[in-house]
């Protein structure tokens, strides 16, 4: 059998963090081992949020034990109100990742869209569309924060991802994603 | 003696982090109880920065017991380049009181500048040497965020701060901050 990695994606949020994990082989097929959501409610303060966003995370993290982590990278120019909220969120999942020792990355929506679409200005549905093809889910998988959160993963085990400078996880990682991102290079430019 | 609460003021960032601790008095009165930096190296991947960042925060948490934590709040219009990684960082902050039990609350930094100088647009300079004033230190703290840090834990503790609607040291902070917040409305408006 193959090797296979194993990619936990996270689309952060306060109201709604999006978490796919999947497996992902040399060949690039991908099977789905668990997609959710974590959500906190408005009336709480934030600090108390970003501990339950935490906790889910952590859960996560425990049961399906991901070798790699990919966060969806935050832009300052995105929704004013709802900006901080997410960069937030996401500093504690990269947060996670670290306390774990699982290698994390950032990767841009338009470099999702890219490596599950092919190109970097596909429509979302588009994108739910092909994530649920690959993984042959019956249905789209809802809500879009959960699609986004498995796009991710995909993306990240498809693009090779950044490679952190480190021993461990990422050596393991290193042939299998090298291939997977000479293969994309030789198809795609 | 008077009620003394004891806060924790972080100004936050990857680079630099400023963290202060001061005990303040019903009276309004402050003394220094800490000061320092927590520093990650800007060639580190973003979530071992942010591990070395809470793993500092988490030992003065430790050391020092703050009763409150006040983060200072990010605005989505700062500088660019940094403003994704500050918010990340004050995220962390955040995680840490809500996983400590302890009350959280962000101050803007004009509301910092007019609880410890009296007006909003006052200059770094002033805030500084107010700080070391009221603290009665020998010279300005250095660096910048190391004084920031300090004039947050003391506008938090003068202004009483955002209520966190929780029981516990929520309760026991309420009486002494709810005198001084009403001392200072009826001086300042």
């Amino acid at each position: 059998m193959s090797p296979v990695l194993r990619v936990m994606g996270v689309d952060p949020g306060l109201t709604r963090c999006g978490v796919g994990v999947v497996d992902v082989a040399r060949d690039r097929s991908a099977r789905i081992v668990h997609v959710g959501v974590v959500r906190s409610a408005a009336d709480l303060p934030a600090s108390e949020r970003l501990h339950i966003i935490a906790e889910g995370l952590r859960e996560v993290v425990r049961e399906f034990g991901p070798a790699a982590i990919a966060v969806e990278r935050v832009f300052a120019q995105q929704n004013l109100s709802t900006v901080m909220g997410t960069a937030q969120a996401s500093g504690v999942a990269l947060l996670i990742a670290a306390e774990n020792g699982i290698p994390a990355a950032t990767h841009t929506p338009s470099e999702v869209k890219a490596a599950i679409t092919g190109y970097g200005s596909a429509e979302k549905l588009q994108v739910q569309t092909m994530v649920a093809r690959v993984l042959r889910l019956d249905a789209l998988p809802q809500p879009a924060d959960a699609a986004d959160a498995l796009a991710l993963a995909l993306c990240h085990a498809w693009r090779g991802g950044p490679q952190p400078a480190r021993g461990g996880e990422a050596d393991e990682m290193t042939p299998a994603q090298r291939a997977w991102r000479n293969a994309e290079r030789s198809t795609r430019r």
